[in-house]
Parts: C-alpha cells; sequence; structure tokens
C-alpha cells in the first residue's frame, strides 16, 4: 500500500488538461481562464475627474483667482471639451473627461455659483484646490497599454469578471469543464424516493459527490450499477465513452462481490494504485485508460467517499482545468488526537475562527467511520500524518474543506 | 451620516426572508433548508456489516470452536438470514444485516476456507474474533428514528444533502433565491462588446456584481440606463414590478446628473439611509418600498461597488434566504495601515494562510481608490474602524472576501 504523498502525487501526475472554450462573461465565475488578459488602452483610458465640480487651470488658481466664468458643462459620457480661456472654467461631471487646457478640480462642495444675466461663475473657497491633478485619476496611473493583467491559470472571481469586462473580453477563453459520471453501486442502495426495505439503505454517496463538484462548479451525472459484473463491465465501457471522469462509489474491497477494479481493468482502464495507508479511505482505487479516461473508484463508506473526493477527486479536477492549486489550508488542533494505526488519519473537524485571526479545528467525536449524520457538524478533514500516536492541541495541520467558508 | 454599524444595522433591519420552495436535490447545493431533517429511520436502520467475512455467535467462540461450517451467504441487498445451527456461520458482505442469531464478525482475511464435498468450512485465526459486536455498525448507534439531524437555517453542502438523501427528502424545502436586477448608470459607460469612444469606458461594474452574486448562487439580470430622468424612473419602476431586489451603480453621489435617489423617491422606494461613513463607498444609498422591495444604489466608482456589495448586499441576501449568516472572518494584518480620515477604512487585501494557521491580510498599495485592476492581487477587504491614524502590523480585523477561498 502506498502513502497519501505516494497516492496524491501519482494523481497529479495523471492529470489531463482540458481543452479551452469561449465563455460568456455572466457565466464565467469560477472558470479558469485560459488566455492572459490585456489592457487595450490605459487605465483609466483618459484623465478621468473623480468628483463633481469645475475644472481650471492650476495657474490660474495659483494667480490668485477665485472667481471663474463657467465656460461649457461637460457631463460623463460627453466628448472631451477644450477650456478657451484661461481664467475661466467648466463644470464636469464625475466620470467625464478632463478638458482640454485644464488639469485641477475643485469638488461642488467647495464652490459657489453666481449668475449675471446668461453668465454664471463659480466663487471657490480658499481651501478649494490644494494641489495640481487634484480629483483626477490621470490617464495610465494604473495600469498601461499592453500590461497584463490578469494570467491564465487564475480562476475568476469577480475581480476578474470587471477586469475582463473593461477590457472587451466577452467571451472569454476559460476552461472547459470535465465531464464528470458519478457512479454508485451496491445492492443495498434504494432510489432516494423508494421507501427502502429493512435490508436496503437509500442511495446518499451519488448526491454528496455530485454537491461537491457543484460547490467547485463541476456538473455531473448520477448513475447507479447493481453489483453485477456484467451490468458493471458495460456500464463503464459505455460511460468511459461518453465521459472524462468516472467518480465510482463501493465495490472496491477484497470481498467476492468487490467486482470494480476487475471490471475496469477488462474495459481498458490501468490500475495506478489500490489502497492507501489512509482512515478512512484505506480500499481507494484509482486508475486511467490509454485515452485519459480517469477513474476514481472508492470505498463506499460515505465518509470515506466525501474524504476520497476532497482530497484527491476534486484537486485532480481542479488542476485539469488549468488552475494552479495552491497549498492547502492550515489550521491548529483544538484538542489532544489519539492514533496509533500507522495511517495517514483524516478526522473529520469543525472550523472556527477566533478572535487571533488563527484557524481552529475541533475533531468530531464518533464511534464508527460510517456516521455521516456526524458530518453535518463539521466542515472538513485535518490531515495528521502517521508519524506519532498522540499529536497535541495546538499542533497545525492541513485542512480539506467540504463546506465553503463565507465571509457573511 | 451614519456609522458602518448603523448602516449594517439598518440593512439587516430591512430583511425580507424569501418565500420557501420544492428544490431537486441535485439543485440544491449552497441552499438553505426551510425544513428540519428528521431520521426517517435510526442510523444505520440495520445492524449493518462493515467488513466481508463471516458472522457466527461469539459465545461460539468463546467456548473456542475456531471452524465453523457455513450455512449461508448473504450479500448486501439481500434480506436477512438466519443462523440455524448455532457452531455455523454465515458469509457476510459490508453491507449486509447481521443475520439472526449472530453477534460478531471476523473479516476474511483472518479466515481460511476448506471444502469437504459440497460443504464448505471457514477456519478462523486465533485472532480473528476481537470483541462482541466487532465489525458490526449497530443499528441507531449514530442517531434514532426521529432525531432532527439538520435544522432549517443550514446551507446545503454534501454533508447536508448525503443527509437529505438518506432520509428519502428529493425534493427538499429550501428558500427562494430573491430575483435581483443589476443596473449600470452613467452615460460614459460602452458596451462590453463595443470599441469605446475615447471619453467612454466599458461597463464592468454589472459584471462584478453578477460576478459576486454568482458565487453566491443568486442568479441576476443586467440592465444599464442612461443619466436621464424619465428613463430612469421608468425602469426603476419597470424592474421593481418584476424583481425583489434592485443593485445600482452609480448616480447616488450631490452632482448634477446624480438622479438616482430621486427617481427611486419618485417611484416608491423610501430612504433608509444615504452616505456612510466609510472610504470606499461613502455615497451608498439604500432604501424600500412599502411591499419590500429593497434597492441598494451604490456609487459607480469599481472599488466601492465591490465593497459594499460584499459588506451590505451580499449579508442581505444570504439573510432573505433564512441563512443564520455566522460573524465575519478575521484577518491579522501585515503591515501598518495609515488612515486619518474619520472614516471606517476598507483597504483591499491579499490573504495568505501562514503555517501558524493564521489568516493574514496584506495591504494593497494603490495611488487611487478606482484601481480596480488592483484587486486582482487582493481577495477581499479589511475593516479597519475610525477609531485612531494608524494601525500596527499584528492587529486582527473583520475580513470581507470577494474571493471564495479553496483548500485544494
Amino acid at each position: 500500500m502506498i502513502s497519501v504523498a505516494e497516492a496524491e502525487a501519482l494523481v497529479m501526475q495523471h492529470c489531463v488538461l482540458q481543452p479551452a472554450e469561449l465563455c460568456p462573461l455572466t457565466e464565467a465565475t469560477g472558470r479558469v481562464l485560459r488566455e492572459d488578459l490585456i489592457a487595450d488602452r490605459d487605465f483609466p483610458p483618459f484623465n478621468r475627474i473623480t468628483m463633481d465640480g469645475i475644472a481650471l487651470r492650476y495657474a490660474a488658481w495659483d494667480e490668485g483667482l477665485r472667481r471663474f466664468e463657467l465656460t461649457a458643462v461637460e457631463a460623463a459620457g460627453m466628448p472631451q471639451t477644450k477650456l478657451d480661456d484661461e481664467h475661466a472654467a467648466i463644470e464636469v461631471m464625475t466620470g467625464a473627461v478632463l478638458p482640454e487646457g485644464c488639469d485641477t478640480v475643485i469638488c461642488v462642495e467647495d464652490v459657489s455659483i453666481e449668475t449675471e444675466g446668461s453668465r454664471k461663475f463659480a466663487v471657490a473657497r480658499e481651501s478649494g484646490a490644494k494641489k495640481k491633478f487634484q480629483f483626477v485619476h490621470l490617464q495610465g496611473s494604473d495600469r498601461k497599454a499592453g500590461d497584463v493583467l490578469a494570467r491564465q491559470g487564475a480562476m475568476m472571481s469577480a475581480a476578474e469578471i470587471a477586469v475582463a469586462a473593461s477590457v472587451g473580453k466577452s467571451p472569454v477563453l476559460v476552461s472547459r469543464v470535465p465531464r464528470v459520471a458519478v457512479v454508485t453501486t451496491g445492492d443495498e442502495l434504494a432510489e432516494v424516493n423508494a421507501v427502502p426495505q429493512p435490508h436496503e439503505i437509500r442511495r446518499t454517496n451519488g448526491y454528496a459527490i455530485h454537491s461537491l463538484l457543484s460547490a467547485c462548479r463541476i456538473p455531473a451525472t448520477l448513475f447507479h450499477v447493481r453489483d453485477n459484473e456484467d451490468e458493471l463491465r458495460l456500464k463503464f465501457s459505455e460511460l468511459l465513452a461518453a465521459f472524462d471522469v468516472l467518480i465510482i462509489s463501493g465495490g472496491v474491497s477484497m470481498g467476492k462481490k468487490d467486482y470494480v477494479p476487475e471490471m475496469l481493468t477488462q474495459v481498458g482502464v490501468k490500475k495506478i494504485f489500490h489502497g492507501v495507508k489512509q482512515r478512512p479511505g484505506k480500499p481507494m482505487w484509482f486508475g486511467q485508460s490509454t485515452e485519459g479516461k480517469t477513474v476514481f473508484a472508492l470505498p463506499g463508506n460515505p465518509v470515506s467517499v466525501m474524504l476520497c473526493a476532497v482530497r484527491y477527486a476534486v484537486p485532480w479536477l481542479l488542476k485539469s482545468t488549468g488552475f494552479e492549486t495552491s497549498a492547502p489550508l492550515l489550521a491548529r488542533l483544538v484538542s489532544d488526537v489519539c492514533f496509533a494505526s500507522p495511517l495517514t488519519y483524516f478526522p473529520p473537524v469543525n472550523i472556527s475562527f477566533g478572535s487571533d485571526a488563527v484557524i481552529s479545528a475541533t475533531p468530531y467525536e464518533s464511534n464508527t467511520s460510517g456516521d455521516f449524520a456526524g458530518l453535518l457538524a463539521c466542515d472538513g478533514f485535518l490531515e495528521i500524518p502517521e508519524s506519532q500516536p498522540v499529536f497535541s492541541a495546538g499542533a497545525v495541520f492541513p485542512l480539506w474543506l467540504f463546506r465553503p467558508l463565507f465571509s457573511s
């Protein structure tokens, strides 16, 4: 059996980059950029006024002038005007272009207006102009035309979407999302809407994996196959033709009815590993076909499924879209953990944020690893190495979340 | 002008709870539960076998018996069998019901099989059975029928989805998502696909807000209106009839063309506040109609839009679905921040996670608050109170994210 680090390395080495596709901006949130976003103009593209007020020559102010005839009005969205009289001013609004001949804006609160017949004058307060280019966002001061703003590999948040819009990138080139089939196996599994027989339980693993992927914006299609060699072989063969990735639950242990690894092998999926020194999820199987179709075959225990999906399948899927996955989050153990087996231990944990900005993890106490209702009180799994039997409160370990963190 | 705390309180006091609706499980991730999830059966619903092997009476083992005739096979999904001969055993598989008359399972690795004609015997290793109910997940040991598993108000992660599936809740009752219109205003704004005139810039705020909401699984529809009183009045009136929430950008300052507050008032939206002692986002306007239609009118600066949407609109929207929003995340300042104005300061920050499990925030240095390309290097905003002019590295403040945190 291999270690968690070896399993992770093998999974990531067998990542298959998805092709790129064009995507409307309104559907691109959470997608991964496959082109650099380049400034097509300066940011801002002109000397942009940031306050309503009057635009004038600072030299005139400097000479002591405080009363300016208003010779024009320039609102946002109007072509640039020009100051013809260097002792006059132009009424301007936020978002407008700084008029030609002007270099300073005095805001509307620092100005009073006087009229003389059809003529209009602005009288400015002494504190009105503090410096040249006051209330002007200078052309190119944030970015220059040609600058690379965002690089491919970035996951698009509202910031990338806004910048893509600003440079006219709609549609934008992003990675195609892998096509994923989620397959549950097990004759004891009843439909969700059925009343189960006394010896049956309802299917939960397919929905759990579907939900995890959905939280990463990866749609998946659910299937169920009975514990029958012919049915498994046929369904796997069909699904490998139609999907990029299969995530299977159940049928991977050493039991009589654990047909999944053998049937995968028969339809051309080569085993990369079977068994990882971890709890939960020890019987996990991972393989790939020569065409790059990738199979995560997870044990049927719902807690194992959640851990294996979060620890291996989700990182593979994100990397397959070109996303540069960062180092995992880290969390601090709140209480001692004893775990004597020579396995990496992934206890489910509840996460909290203290006034010290530390991410704290409280292990969930459960009598069995099959207690998936216990996950309701948890946010993720801590990854505790196999190095020693006792880990003390205060130690810091990687954290794998199945529940997104919100800040609101 | 009111403080950030007062603005937040007013926004949250005017929250409108959305009605509940039924939702298929495969679409329920990220939605908010509006019914408790109750165990319809024990968890597990029967004494469930957790290893392939043989099931037997512990008393027989205790008497010294190590060789057991195998009188039946019980796979997962088969009705419960019965041990007729108390010195025999039944071959069992993971997920099967513990046979009547059995109380212990010895796993397949600890057993060798012998055949005598058509009869089959299992010979167990001395270490095979360590205790009664070994490898049996006892009925009701996790939860009892009737137990409340998850409560309304929970946001559905993979854990809630799995539990909902296990109790047959498909569809499941969740909050309807508010219908949101996002309206940009400003005559200087060109379409994303247009080549802007020299005095124009492309629309970005609508896409940014749309993306923020999309990250919270709240769809929104985009609109743009020119800086014209009649057009604004007409469009606001139409949108208030068709949507629950309007998020508007631009036109809320004190300038000549800032018609938005007045036009909202004219179509029956009552002002709740206008102006918040904060940077960015000071001119923000918030109001509500007597029918509960709610309007966030944000200043047009793209950084202000992002902050106001994350700080006020998103929490309102989440609360409107019945989600019990938790305290905000906290992050530790990496460098000193000087900010002398009597305003709450929200600098954009980049977040990092150190080996000490601390969330660190590095303020983004920018020459203007209009530098929205700078948000690409950031993850959220820190909320620094107006209490003093200098805040030292190491201090901890609330964190408002616009970029989701991943653990993989």
